[in-house]
């Protein structure tokens, strides 16, 4: 359908047209090509009001779904129609030559706990004497802020952090010794809202834009030594990474898969008229060697009730704010968002296709997230990955 | 020294200076004045590198130091030369007539745990049956990641949030009917460090510009409920008020203090070779009634720990990032920073000038929390005050 020599079944056709940036600006991907967006509009060919001429994809975020669907149409017009092939050819690039900036910047950044089978696990690994799940779990989402300012692009160097950890000799402090992954699908606000003003569970495609892969690097020992009682701090803000392109709502729309049921009943600022999750399948590769395969659509709670329960205290939620979905780990092995629960807790090592052994990451190791979801009419939409590369502690 | 008709004794005299924003731009405070910074730059009066013709501080913060000071110093010219009055009166407006707005864009904002009084007395009341202070608390100054996007200015009214609780029946949604204060002293960053790299705790002069008073509105039930494992999240998240003008460091260099010796020894990058707090004097009134004058200068972990542990882990710091000291409270009753404490935990309701008592906050009670410091040759240096009122939960 479009005038690109695309091969059949690409992952990346006008089905999807996630959105990216770099130094000159922004840029929709079809194919293995970078559309020059920014450029686009400059020439008159795509009007966004202005909002394409940034370095950042806030202001066309910001824009709302009336634009969003707009200039997706015409996405699709200019990429189809053989007579625009002369003025889009010039603006588009191999995907491989560009360097992918930041999609947007992050205003505020939080990380849900949404896995029931994530944090089942966490609590046997921690907590071995109490009831893996708390009390509190199943009725609501539990999460927490994370640190916006230490999000950054897939291929970003990750520097092993330093900090304290707990030893029978008392704390210690140098190099993390249990650094970890966290497997996540991370959600992009577009549409702000009030202060004193929650949302409910059907203002999520009003509010949401597209979603973007994550990779919220932990330190489980800094971690495990310092969160009492106020949660997870310098175990995690070294670092999170996410994908390059956002994937529109839009491109998700066949994605939707039934959530499972939730016992006991939640209540009703939680409750959802259309009750879905996403059908995105995630892919770990350490060194190259696939270790997992976690299933995004078990989810216990979704984007949606996420959504409300983040605003049902009044709380707003700006343009560029990231809300994560926590791990994802589903109910096999090989279905884990987590080293910690792939190798149970460091005592199960895994072995790699080199014939080397694994505990936690290694100085050089390389943790590449990727992932796909079902398309319109037998369609694949992929998301892209999300890659990172341990290097070693500073000093 | 001045031109201008200031009492003596003004605690916003030349030797403060703060600085605070409204719609039309920038404001340095001068006794009951509010001077146009951005309308001066203009005029050509005071050169900043075009960083005052913003709408919030943030480009002038980023300037560093030599900017700060080099503005400071224009500053006290402009206003004790009488030769200049002729072009400065124009540009003063009373203070209580100009809407004052959030003075910066709050990048990331991370709130400590840094009172010994303050931790002690919640575990005293949270944590009954174990050690008041958690096994970590000396090693670390404990600290969590709380929303930026919701750091509204003094004065801004506060929904009561509503949100779940546990009950002896199971959790109940509604109103939080335990909502409180913490009274804060919070550190604004300036210059901006790099990903990977730990400032030490010499830095703080060179990247933090100044102080604000914080009110870290905290609703107890809904925090209790939601807190384990990963920290308070919508307990907190609704609001966190910040007094509308930023106090220099400069001006809060006579009110250094030795801060309180530790023991154990803290880690080397805990370590200060000049080892100070600030003599932050803080008040909280309650509908009026003076209720407690929690003392900063007592605090365990000071500014610059704050700043080290923050980036230990070699997250960055940008400008724009707040770091609050979390509850300031001292030994005494009428020396904490939240009314769980002043009431022990509702149990010990306190009686307000009108005759009335409080456990937690009602609908239409403000509370105001101000604060001074001693400046140069006797002189007190004013923090100006954060206020905020209950507005009744939606719905």
């Amino acid at each position: 359908m479009t005038w690109l020599d695309l091969p059949t079944g690409d992952p990346f056709g006008l089905h999807n047209l996630p959105y990216g940036a770099c130094a000159r600006g922004l840029l929709v991907r079809v194919g293995s090509w970078a559309f020059d967006l920014t450029g686009a509009e400059a020439a008159g060919l795509v009007d966004a009001g202005g909002t394409l001429q940034a370095r950042r994809l806030n202001p066309f975020l910001a824009g709302g779904r009336p634009l969003w669907t707009s200039v997706r149409r015409r996405l699709v017009e200019l990429l189809t129609d053989p007579r625009h092939r002369a003025a889009v050819e010039p603006l588009l690039s191999p995907v491989d030559q560009v360097a992918l900036e930041l999609p947007f910047d992050v205003a505020d950044y939080v990380d849900f706990y949404s896995s029931q089978e994530h944090a089942t696990n966490l609590g046997r690994l921690l907590r071995p004497d109490q009831a893996p799940l708390l009390p509190n779990w199943k009725h609501l989402p539990i999460g927490y802020h994370g640190r916006a300012g230490t999000v950054v692009v897939s291929g970003t160097g990750i520097v092993r952090p330093c900090g304290q950890r707990a030893t029978p000799d008392g704390p210690v402090f140098g190099p993390s010794v249990r650094l970890d992954i966290e497997a996540e699908v991370g959600f992009v606000i577009g549409v702000p809202s009030e202060l004193g003003a929650p949302l409910s569970t059907a203002d999520l495609i009003e509010h949401v834009f597209g979603a973007v892969l994550v990779n919220d690097w932990s330190a489980r020992d800094i971690q495990a030594w310092e969160y009492q009682p106020l949660g997870p701090f310098l175990g995690k803000s070294f670092a999170t990474s996410v994908s390059p392109w956002v994937v529109p709502l839009d491109a998700l729309a066949a994605a939707k898969v039934a959530a499972p049921a939730q016992d006991p009943p939640v209540r009703p600022y939680l409750t959802e008229a259309d009750r879905y999750g996403y059908d995105i399948r995630l892919e770990v590769r350490w060194n190259g060697t696939v270790v997992s395969h976690p299933p995004f659509a078990g989810l216990y709670w979704t984007p949606a009730q996420q959504l409300a329960h983040l605003t049902v205290n009044g709380a707003s939620v700006r343009t560029g704010d990231l809300y994560a979905s926590g791990t994802v780990s589903g109910p096999a092995r090989d279905q884990v968002g987590s080293f910690m629960e792939l190798t149970w807790g460091g005592t199960e090592p895994v072995t790699l296709a080199d014939g080397s052994t694994r505990d936690f990451l290694a100085d050089g190791d390389t943790v590449t997230i990727a992932a796909s979801a079902p398309g319109p009419d037998g369609s694949v939409v992929g998301l892209g990955e999300v890659t990172g590369r341990i290097r070693p502690a500073a000093g």
